[in-house]
Order: structure tokens, then sequence, then C-alpha cells
């Protein structure tokens, strides 16, 4: 694996958010990836700091980031923002707070126009998975990479096997009473 | 009335975005306020002219502008960013085209966090009350203009007096045989 | 600054609604303004005082009111109904209770006919967001209010700028085990 | 059946609501009531001719209106106002124009506050279905209105029996083809 | 005030759709109604009772009922069931657990098909509503009801104008650590 | 193949529901079976024949159906009620018209409650599905119609097949040129 | 009653979709099945362990299978997929988390293209209602199993029976402090 | 420019889907990329050609390919099970027809549970947008891509300038009557 800051984690003000935008960074280091060393997480805010976000996304490419992970929530300006002022690839986050039944954040992510991409996923899953997707590009260049890649998804499922036998075994009743794993 | 550029319409770059926001300098006009002596139409992206955006929100109060009407469909992101970047009021219309069952661009502007305020409206209708609401600001200092609306708001009553003679008259299935006035 | 009652903020009834409409007081709190010299707060009910809620309308002109902030939850027709009946602006507070599926408040302001303009804002958010609407609107002709209101944008960046190094340093996971600023 | 106004059927501007409206008095009227001699129709807009409303919803009770049928599209404030201002039970139709998703004027209704009453009828089959319901309320106190209500509901299940056997008999595929009755 | 029962009150099994149509009573004895001698209650289910549903829809007009108010959740299918049943008004009540996102009570209610008229109303609130509405229906024929429920109007205006008085005195900030009335 | 009526396919009463509920039918031609002979084709309307409705759900287990395809539109409640009044399985098709934001027919149908089992489809699509699965149902005992089902999958396969060698040749821009096949 | 494993009952991953998915086999056991004797509970995801899901589906029949219970959250494709690779009837169970504003599951459920049924059903009464329905299918040639679900659906008819004796008798609010049954 | 087929886009089987997913070709070749050279086109059905699709998510590395771009409407399983069965970044494009208000195919693609990470993005102008996402990935190694995108977006920049002189010259009504460029 090259040692290198090569993603760029970014997302508004509110100490809430960090609760789902921590699982972009524990889905890099799930995969080997560490903190500093691989990848950054920055409080850049589109409302309140307007010149520092386009800074950041001009020079994202300079610095040698090759994804931006960005998280928002309500009206959610930053991940298309910073996608419109870089030429990298962008991971936007939709954070959903407690009943949103405007589904805010998803909207202002996924009707960018036509020209200006940015691609979309929700929620705390959400923000684990743009970390593994992160990973995915990196890996189209980095081999080492691509194989912890690998065996992260056999493990998933030798994992999911396990389970099976004990529920097919045991039954959901049980199951339900059995220790958390 | 005073006879300064005040009010400023902006809007994104799709030609069918043109077609809700022409209603806004329509309010205005209907006021008696004039296109290039009063109010400004300009055409400024979010996503493709960044850097236009930011500068036009900077100098909007310098240049004399009391209030920004931005128009945005989709993602939406053009009124809430320059409502962040200047001080003067910002009414943002959220363009709503064919059935958007996510209500994309109204979700992006009413949620702007604690600190950046937004004025939503919707819609054509609302891209023309947009207009009303810029004039009802720019009369809380222009006696001429504010006894200009009060007249606009009484001749809405009588007409809707007059058609309510006609309907209790002649009933509503001869009424839609009417022509249209 | 000057000193003269200037903004109204009136809600409907219940008490949980007052939950949401304070941020607005505190909004304008926060810029210097001052309860009672400044601004009111009142109980009007669309459907339980609709008279008082008329002559409201119709004396805010002549009592000096600059703007009305009028907040309402489910059928939510106060604000509309006395944006119809003054000329003066009126900001919309669409209140939000738990898990409305429907968006009822914001629906019944966001959808007000041509020719009777109501700027809406949802939520405490908004509520607050309203009470600085109101701000941006008197500023236009209190320089002392704008200066205010410009050191009060700063800070927020300034406040940002020191989380983000704070977050940067010390990465999301223990940025959450931080006491709460 | 007693020969004297006891329905209004009240609306707000538009002429294309009158689209919807007109099948309330079509109800009535499949029931043997009569324009100008059972029934009204009427403009009555809650923001154009606010004291207009007030007043009519005033005068109702004394006038001998047993019930009033109120349409409304967008904010639809008209048929809340008119229920907080009278003691006379009042319909609700929410006009549903081309696909709102906010279902805008439905929410503007059926959130009404503890203590107005307002029942809440959808589009132009509620529009029809408001007619009806006056005519059950009416006839509650006038028999023979009763016997047609009865009659008019057979003829229904009879109308729907044949069609039944026709297309049990030729399948949906040829009932389709078949001319429309 | 005549003494029969005119009103019943119907609802599905569930126990706890109990804690919405509780309110339906408390509003007809907020008016002077007693259960038993002016409302029955009633489980009555669509989908396990269903020829009991039937046979009360049929006989509620013999029996002498004026109005029936069914509330139900999920599918909702008795009250358009039951009103599809009788020839008397059916007040129905959507029954609204945690965040149903589908509206489905509501939908199921609110889309009768024309010639089956159902009058809807949604929720705790609503089913305190329908009970008024149906004092309302009641009192055409009642006036010592009428003035029951028009002092009950004027009571609500009181109240709201004593709470109006002690808010624009103390403040929001005061008035919410005042114990609750 | 068995050859006794084995389906029974019905639905309310507009004609435009026929549009949908054909294609149920034409699933069931598609596999073999026959108008008539193995199906039938009814009106059935919950609101206007109610009686004959609970008469169908009761006979149908005794005259042999196995399958019970039953369409509705709006407020939807024939499937979920000749569910409740039969034992064997009830299919509903959802109608889905013109833009129903409260997806009102749907909403009706999913949300049975518990001990009275509906399942659910929705639109043309659905109503055809209905079709293959009632198909599924009754090859569980007929092996002959097992063979046609399975032979109909793999033909589906096939038609992919030959669309996709077409597609990869000729790039998407000339394929919609194409004729259609 | 046959004694043969006759339904498998599949689901995703997470142990909390367990507390769903439980009840269909509650619903089996319920009419007198045995877990293990004649139905299965297998965790099968069609994300992590794909192979296996399509193996299952296909050998699904030939194991002697009448009927698949899959439920799934989120995106849900496990009973889709499962659907398409077999030709025996399968139930999808839509499992809905807290407020899932966009009905994920259930939208991934009830689009199945034309050609690939799935019977749809949502929520823990969805569940149950499921496997209730599954009787209904195995009881079409199991008169044993018939006679089970027709004393079930009476007993369900007889509760609500006593029930209504005892709301009718001491009313909604002393209903709702008697100790649940 | 690599020479070397590096993007498959593939979809459903629908023509319909087709016009939709004919712009990520198009934005492929706005950069200079070419079909059969540097992207393919299949047809691939999660439903009616599973194994093909397993199969074609295995190869997909093997094959070089960098990114997959996958469209599907409806219940849309096809991209998230693809991105579960290859390690390469996959798009997802939700087809999104006539007004869906359930949002099903987004729905299906943003709910991708926690380890298989699917990019969802929607509509015409997210397929065109996909395109120009997988050109983003393709140019963190391939710089004279890169170059090319920078062009791309600058020309953006540029159109917007011109259309904005044009406008803020003869003003929205006059615009409107302007050719369409």
């Amino acid at each position: 694996m090259s040692e290198k800051l090569r993603v760029g984690i970014i997302w508004g003000s509110a100490k809430s958010d960090t609760e789902t935008m921590q699982h972009a960074g524990r889905a890099l280091r799930t995969l080997g990836l560490e903190f500093k060393r691989d990848y950054e997480e920055r409080e850049i805010s589109a409302h309140r700091t307007t010149q520092k976000m386009i800074e950041y996304a001009h020079q994202a490419e300079e610095r040698g980031l090759q994804v931006i992970i960005a998280g928002a929530g309500g009206s959610a300006h930053l991940p298309g923002m910073v996608a419109s002022e870089t030429t990298i690839p962008v991971l936007g986050v939709a954070i959903t707070d407690s009943p949103d039944t405007l589904n805010r954040a998803l909207g202002s992510m996924i009707g960018m126009p036509e020209g200006r991409p940015l691609a979309t996923f929700q929620g705390k899953a959400g923000a684990f998975n743009a970390g593994l997707y992160a990973v995915r590009i990196l890996a189209l260049n980095d081999p080492t990479l691509r194989e912890a890649y690998r065996a992260y998804q056999e493990d998933q499922e030798i994992e999911s096997t396990m389970r099976d036998e004990k529920l097919s075994e045991i039954g959901s009743e049980a199951y339900l009473l059995e220790p958390k794993q």
C-alpha cells in the first residue's frame, strides 16, 4: 500500500453530524488505512467557511487526494459545491437525522445538474460504504489494497454462513436470546 | 419611488428555469418597477460559475441592492450559498418542474442551518410572490411604493367581488363556459 | 440602533409551539435587540381569535412594525392569513412536531396563491433564522445593526475554523468524546 | 323537501378550481336540489376578501344555512377559517391539481387544531361526495330527501350488477372495446 | 337537549386505538352529552366481525343514530365500509400511530369513490374534532346544544386571550417555565 | 392441466380500472389458461355491492376457486375485505392511476391487521404478475402447468440474451432507432 | 397434516431483522406447524452470500418447499432475487425499521418487473400475515390445515365480540385502565 | 489516453430504459471515449438473466474494467447485486419514469447494507453524470483524460457567462423568445 494522504473526509459543523461521518473513517481503517497517514478529517462548512471550502476543492488534486468524502445534513450544499470545484471523484453522504420527511439532504445531492457529478450515499451505513467505495477507487491502482478488500468481502460471507448455521439450528426465538456477537 | 438598482434576480442555467423566474420580474413591473432601472436579471450558476456567484453575493450590498431573488431547481444550491455570503435579505424560489417526488429544490432551501437565513418560496406563483415580497421590503422605506402596493391588493379584492357576482348569478356550470377574462 | 417596537413575533395557542418560536426571539437578542423594547411576543390564534388576528395585521403598519414573524403547526393558517391582511413582510415558521409525514404546516405556507406573498421557514433552526432574517431587513436602514450582523457572521466562521483545527488534529472518534462546548 | 337555501358552496378565486367544485352542486342536483332555491355558489377568497369570508361565516346560521361546502387548493385556508367562525358543519374539499407532492391542500385541512372541526374530502370525487354528504345531513330532518338518497344508492347497486353481467359474459378485453355507457 | 342515543362511536380491535378514539367521547361529554344515554362506544372490526359491521350500519338509522364516528388505523376499511352501508353521516378518524410514512389510514379514507361519501379526520385532535363535528350536526335541530356549542367556542377565545396577556408580559422563555395550566 | 374454474379475478366499478386488471387475465392466458374455463372476471364493488362481495368471498372455496385476484384503486377496500371473508389466498392489486402522491390504494392493502393476510401487487405490471403468481400457486399441484411456467421463464431469458447481442453490437443510440419488436 | 418441510423462511443478516421475521414462524406455529418439521429458518444474504441464495432458490422446488417467505430491509433485494430464480410462490416481507421515509424495502419489492412475481407484505404484522398466507396456500391441499385455519379465524371473531361487550359496558376511559389481556 | 475497454454500461431489459441510459455513453463520448473501444453497452437483467449478471460482475476485474455503470428502474436490483459481486466501483443509476411516488429505484439503491457500497445517481442527468464520474475515476491515472475533463468544465463556465450577458441585456421575457441554442 502506498503511504500518502489519499482521502479527505469533510463535513459541516454540527457535532452530531460527526456521529454519522466517523463511520467513513472506520471503514478506511477496517481496510488498513490510517488517520493522518492515509486520510484526513476536516470541518468544512459550505455556509460558514465558503472560501475555505472552495480552496479545499481547488487544492485537492495537487495535494494528491484521490477521493473526497463529503457529508452534510439539512440543505446539504457542501458535497455538491465541492464536486463542482474539483475534478476528482466526490462521494456525498446525506446525513439523515431523525424523521426528515422531505429527505432534504438526499434530494439536495441526488439532483445535481448535468455536468457536475456527485455520487450519493445515505446515513450511517452510507458513510461506512462511502469509505469502502473510496477503497475500491484507490484499489484500482493499489494491488495490495485490492487484496485486502477481497479478503474483507470474503470474511463477511464466512460470518454470514456461521450465523446461518446457528439460526437454522436453534430457530429465531432462541437466536434472539443469544448474546450479541 | 427612488430610481436605482435595488433588486437582483438571479438563477441557474437552464432556459426552462427562466419560465418560472420571469414571474419575479413580472411582479416587480406590476408594481411599477422597471427592468435595468430598478432590477436586474442575471444567470448565476452555483456549480458552473462558483466564483462569480460568490463575488455577486459579496458586492450586492455595496452595489446598493436591497434584496436578491434567487431561483434554482434540482439540487438548488444557489439561493442558500448566496444567502450565506451576503447580509441583505435573500428570497429563494424552489423551481419545481414536472413531478419531483422528493421536492428536491424545496428541501435544499428549507433546511438551511441555524445562522444562515433564507426565505423560501415555491413554483411560478412563488416566483411572482417573491417579487411582491421584495416590494414589501423596499416599501418599508418608500411611501410611494407602499401606496402602489396597497392599491394592488385592493384591486385584487375588487376583481374577486366582481367574479363572485357573476358566479352567484349564473352558477358554476355556466361560469365555466364563459370566455376567460 | 433605533429603539422602537419593530418586530412582532406571534404564534398560535399550544405551549409546545412556544418551544420552537422562542428561538426567533433568541436570534433577535443575539443581535442586540430586546424583548418589549424592540420586539413583542404575542399569542394570536387564527382559529380561536380570528378577529384579533385581523386587527393585529391591520394595525401592524401604523404601529410601526417592520416585520412580523408568525409561527404555526398543523393546518398553520396564521402566517398566510396575516400576510394577506398587511403590507409589511411576514415570515412564516412551519412548526414541525414529531414525524408529520404530510409536512402539513410547510405545505400550508409554501402554497400561498399568487398575490399574497409569505416567506417560509421550517422548524427550530427556521425560527432562529427567521429572527436573523428580520434583522437583515431592519439592517437595510440601520447601519449599526448591519455591523452587528456582519460581526455575528464572522464569529461563526471563526468558531468553525477552531473546531476544524481540533477535529483534524484528534480525529472524529476522539472528537466525539470531547465535552460539548 | 323543504324549499329554502340550505347549502352554501364556496371556493377561492381561480376559474380552474371551479372545475372541481362544480361537482358538489352536481351531486345536490342529482338528489333533487336546485341551484339558487336550495343551494348557492359563491366566490369567497380567504386571502383576497378576508372580511367577506368572516361575514359569510358569521351570518351562515341566521341565514338558515345548514351546511357549508368550502373548496380550496394550495395553502387552502378558506375551509378551516370558515369552520372556525361558524357553528354549522363545514365540509372542506382539498382541490388537487397536477402532481402536488406535498399534498398541500389536504394537509392544510386535515391538521385543524383541537376545538375547530373540519370534515375533509379530496379532489373531484371528493367534491361530489361532499355534496352527497350535505344531503345526508339535511336528510336527518327531511324524510323525502332521505328517500331520494336511498333510491340513489340502490340505483348504483343495480348499475354495478348490470355491468358485472356484461363483464363476466364477454371478458375484460372485449369489455374495453364497448362504447362508454 | 333531547335524551336518546344519537351518536355511535366505533373502532377496530387494538386497545392502542382506544387511546385515540376516547377523545371523540371526551368531546361529546365536554358539550354535555353522556355515555350510554347520548352516545355508545363499540368495538366493530371490519375484518374480524364483518357481518356485525354490516348489521350495525344497516340498523343505525332505525335505531335513531344520527351520526357514526368510526376510527381505524392501517388499512382502515371500517369507516368507508360503514359509510357505504348506511345513509346517515359517517365521520372517519384516521388513527395514525408512530411514523406511518404511507399515511395508510388517511389514504384509505380520503379516496372513497364517487357515490359513497365519508368525512375524514386524522389523529387524536381529529378524534376530538369528530366529536365536536357530531355535535354541530346534532345542534342543527337542538337549540340547547347549539347554545352549549357557542359557549364552548367563546370559552376557547377567552382562554387564548388570557394566555396572550401572560405571554406578552413575561416573554416566551419565562412562559415555558410556567407550570402547565 | 385440470379444467375447472380455479381463479376469480374481480375489481370495482370504473371502466378505467379494467385497463389495469385485464393484464391479470392476459398472464393466465399466456400460461395456457382460458377465460370462463379456468378463470372468471367479475365486477364486484366493495362499496356499491357489499352483500355480493361477501357472498362471493364466502362461496369461493366451495366453488373450487383456489385463488382470488382482487384489484382496486383509491380507498381500495375490496381486496382486504374479500381476504377477510375467505380462507383461500387473495392477491390484491393496487391500481395506481395518475400521480396519487398518497399511494392510497397501496397503503390500503399493505396495512392489513395481523390475522387477515393479503398479498399485495401494484400497477399494470403488478396485475400481470398477480396472474403469474396465481399460476405458481396452481402449479404446486399441477405438473403440466409447472412445466409451462418453467418454459415461460426460460423464454424470457432467451429473449433478453438476444436483445443483449443486438445492443452490444450496435450501441444504445442505434438501438433506440430500431423498430419495436 | 402432512409432515414434511414445506415452508422456508429466510432473511438477511442483521439480528435486528430477526425481531420482525420471527413473527412468520410464530404464525405457522399458531396454526400447528412446527419448526424444523414443517418449516425452516435460514440466514440468506443477497449481497453477502449471493451464490448460496441462488442455490437455495434453485433447489427449493426439488426439496419439496411449497412456499418461501423472504424478509429484507433497506435495499431489500433478497425476496425479488429469490422469486426470480424459482417457480414456487415467494412472499416478500418489507422490514421497516424506524422512520424510513423513502419506504425503501417496500418500493424494492412492489416494483418487480413484469414476468417475475413477488407477493409483498410489510412490517411485523406483515411477517405474521405472510405466515398465515403460507398456510392458506398449503391448505389448498391439506384439509386438516384448512380446518385449523378456519377455527383460527373464528376464534378471532369471538375474541372481538367479547372485547366489544366489555367496551360497550364500561366505556373507553375505564377500558384503558383494564389490565392487558 | 489508454485504449482498452475500461467502462461497462449495463441495464435491464426495457427499451424505454435505454432512453435514460444512453446518456451515460454520451458523457463518455463527450470526453473523447469511444463505444466498443473504451466502453461497452450490455443488456444484463438481474431477474431474467441472473447467472449472466453474476458472471459479468465476477469477470469485470480480470477483463480490465475499472468502472461499471448499472441502470435500473422499479425494483432496481441490478446495480446493488453487481456491486456485491465485484470489487471495482459500481455507479447505480435510478431510472425514474413517470411519477413514481415511492421513488422505488432510488430507495432500492440508496439503502445498500453496510459492507456493500453502491454510488447512486438518478434520472437522465444522473446517467450523464455517472458517465462523467466514471471519467473522473479513470482520470486519476490518465493525465490526458484529466486535461480533457478540465477543459470540459471550463467550457461550461464560458457558456454560462455568455448566456448571462445575453440575459442581463435583453431580460427574461425576450430571452424566452430566443431560438434555442
